[in-house]
């Protein structure tokens, strides 16, 4: 019996099962954030591998004892760091079943239900967003991922010679000085070079200036070079800011850019109908990435990419060799046309449960809950003369601060770290250290977020 | 209650654990190959996802009734196309506590177990395969994404100023005409081009030769040109030939050039002490991939990546926004700091418990067993006066062919996945259609291998 038999599988999943249970409806007796040192883990464990085989059993037990402690709990209510994201149940056990099919849906023969499952979720997906039904989904790991495919793609639009010839060095990417980091990793990646990365002012809202965009195009024309991609974004990192891609959208129109909308946490709110407006203008952008694995209450990782030019994203990276060949290769997708990975998890079965259990009622509710209790948080904030909003609050996340120095700032967030009750993460604001909470995990109440406002007072108290 | 009731989870939890473990026991009743026709399981899914939400219990119903039906199943005994791979039952387990913690390794404080358990599981996998201590692991997605990075880096290691100014038009690649179509793809992506990628000849066993790729490089430098990446594969994806890596190392060490081995299958083999030389010239490289999830019985997606030069590799993607920095910033790996991906799944999980499970004896048993039964296969076929092998077999991949028409290849192949028995692909060698044969799953027994065999045998007693 070379894998392990299947009694034994039996009996562990059911273990392990148990333990998922328990984990998750007891999740709020873990400190939300690891208290271990650098290196503290790595001291516990042999420096080699076993040359026998372990028990699953003494496995497990190292699993809880040795590993747990080092782990931040990100499925965790209080986790309000970054983006507050969540493995909800129905995920959980659809990647269970990931796991065990294992399949690899690189093309459609080598797995038909992994693609077309990908297609008709993204399709759903697609309807709910209210997006044009032209667009073409697929599903990168992460928004980086896809933030580089995207901008790749706006390569082949405005040079279809860069596949063959390399790029050119005048192709200029444009995005806000409030964008995700990943619009200037992509254009390092894809060689364009930080150089030929703008980034346009925004406003006091933190909202990228339409004026300035354009003035920096027409410099940049005037220099010779070639406006290749727009990045706005719908739900900046730092503050959640939306900018305005109607106004941008025309710009891009303007000037024959590629409009590629950064959503990846601010679209999910466009499931609520009434919330549609953070996308206006993205209908008539040429790509799009929203992550389910965000604010949809889906397991890490699916980053789902929208392009109205697929034929564009192919030509930029369809690759076939032989061995890939497949006699349905003009009648199917071959998702491994559309982007550099091969190897293609089966991950549209988790946004398939998801979808499904919770409905779009339910998802689009829990949405509204969410930005409700920041708006409630955002007040409580505002009331308290010892603190601050530091920026709008269209969205969930609340930026805000101690009416101190930077110092006590950072002393206040550490302290609220290190007590285990929640974590929260931080941003620089026009020159300040700004405290950063995030709402978005399917189990967050509002009693915990009282409860977190409450400490977040205590500490304060002692900071005087 | 937003998320699944726990008693609910329990249940259900148990169900699929019950699901798989019949899957994995009972494997060998479902065909190998999908029957489907595309758009097949679209048409019976609903073109718009619900408003109300559903029960779990008609979710995985469907799940059986429509999404498997769909399903080639990589994890059968008898897939042998592409490569063979296995989702072993300690992975899957690994798996379902993965997706139950949800986190994003993206930073060590953001999750340390995960960072420092991909560190001290690549850690214990490079002692495996013999590399020397100084390479520095990290895990992508998959060998593509792994690849891409190697070519990144190695442009950040010839041209430090790509980062900021963009890629040079005169940077080469170079890799063999039997190298996965990954290596071109990356040059695609980053920039390079397809026409800065040469492909040297190789010889009659589909080796790269050394004297060509020199002299493909001394053309290059006297057209002013600049060698930046060469990429030899250990187990090439069409026939599994090991390029000659020690001369191919000198000449790169010669030319000053970055040496990037794709071992991404072939290296699993250096886990057994005397296939070891099978990386030899491995340990002068700068960079090197192996998947676990190909032939070390872990699920998709983990690709391992070594480079000895994490330096070079931090220089060409590091970009740490504001939001994203912490205390242990000089002290700790922050993943992220090392490629595109942003967000990192706990993959390591996997590997450890993996490697743990099964240590590195049975491991070695397995891998050695698997070239053993391809080498007996590869007797047999021999043995067959109507088949002839058409590559060597250095490792578990079986190239062989009916002694007749292309037509007949094909037919034979067609005929043999139509049969649900077993899962064959193909390439072309030397302009012949050619079958692949490629043994690596765990479940593989000698009694599966001789059953399809005998059908490859009664299946050709029909063309005839």
């Amino acid at each position: 019996m070379p894998d392990m038999p299947a009694d034994e599988f039996r009996r562990v999943g059911h273990e392990v099962v148990d333990w998922i249970a328990d984990y998750l409806a007891g999740i709020r007796d873990y400190p939300v954030v690891s208290h271990v040192q650098p290196g503290e883990l790595t001291q516990l464990l042999p420096t080699s591998a076993p040359e026998q085989g372990e028990s699953i059993d003494d496995i497990l037990a190292d699993f809880r004892s040795l590993v747990i402690p080092g782990v931040t709990h990100w499925n965790h209510p209080r986790f309000h760091a970054y983006f507050s994201v969540s493995a909800s149940a129905p995920g959980i056990l659809a990647e269970m079943l990931t796991a065990a099919l294992n399949v690899n849906g690189m093309l459609w023969k080598s797995c038909p239900a992994a693609t077309e499952l990908e297609q008709v979720t993204l399709g759903w997906l697609r309807e709910w967003l209210g997006l044009p039904p032209e667009f073409f989904g697929i599903i990168y790991d992460t928004a980086s991922i896809s933030t580089m495919h995207a901008i790749a793609a706006a390569r082949e639009f405005i040079d279809p010679e860069a596949r063959t010839r390399g790029s050119l060095p005048n192709l200029t990417v444009y995005t806000s000085e409030q964008a995700h980091s990943s619009v200037e990793k992509g254009a390092i990646a894809l060689g364009i070079g930080r150089d030929n990365v703008r980034k346009i002012a925004v406003d006091a809202d933190f909202r990228m200036i339409p004026a300035a965009l354009a003035q920096a195009i027409e410099q940049d024309i005037s220099a010779g070079r070639k406006p290749c991609c727009i990045v706005p974004t719908a739900g900046t990192t730092s503050t959640s800011s939306i900018d305005p891609i109607p106004a941008i959208a025309d710009i891009a129109e303007r000037y024959h850019a590629w409009l590629h909308v950064d959503a990846s946490y601010g679209g999910a709110a466009a499931v609520a109908p009434e919330l549609r407006h953070i996308l206006d203008g993205t209908s008539r952008a040429h790509s799009m990435v929203i992550n389910p694995h965000k604010w949809l209450f889906t397991p890490i990782d699916l980053s789902a990419f929208y392009t109205r030019r697929p034929d564009i994203l192919r030509r930029a990276f369809s690759l076939v060799p032989e061995y890939l060949r497949t006699a349905e290769d003009t009648s199917a997708v071959n998702y491994m046309d559309y982007g550099v990975p091969l190897g293609r998890r089966f991950r549209a079965l988790k946004l398939w449960f998801v979808m499904r259990y919770f409905g779009h009622e339910r998802i689009a509710d829990l949405i509204r809950a969410h930005i409700a209790w920041a708006h409630e948080l955002a007040e409580d904030i505002r009331s308290d003369e010892r603190f601050e909003l530091s920026a709008p609050v269209p969205l969930s996340l609340i930026c805000f601060r101690y009416k101190g120095t930077d110092e006590q700032n950072r002393t206040l967030l550490d302290r609220i770290n290190a007590s285990g009750i929640a974590f929260l993460s931080h941003t620089v604001l026009n020159g300040k250290f700004v405290l950063r909470l995030a709402i978005g995990n399917i189990k967050t109440t509002e009693r915990d977020l009282e409860q977190v406002w409450s400490f977040i007072q205590s500490m304060a108290d002692d900071l005087v």
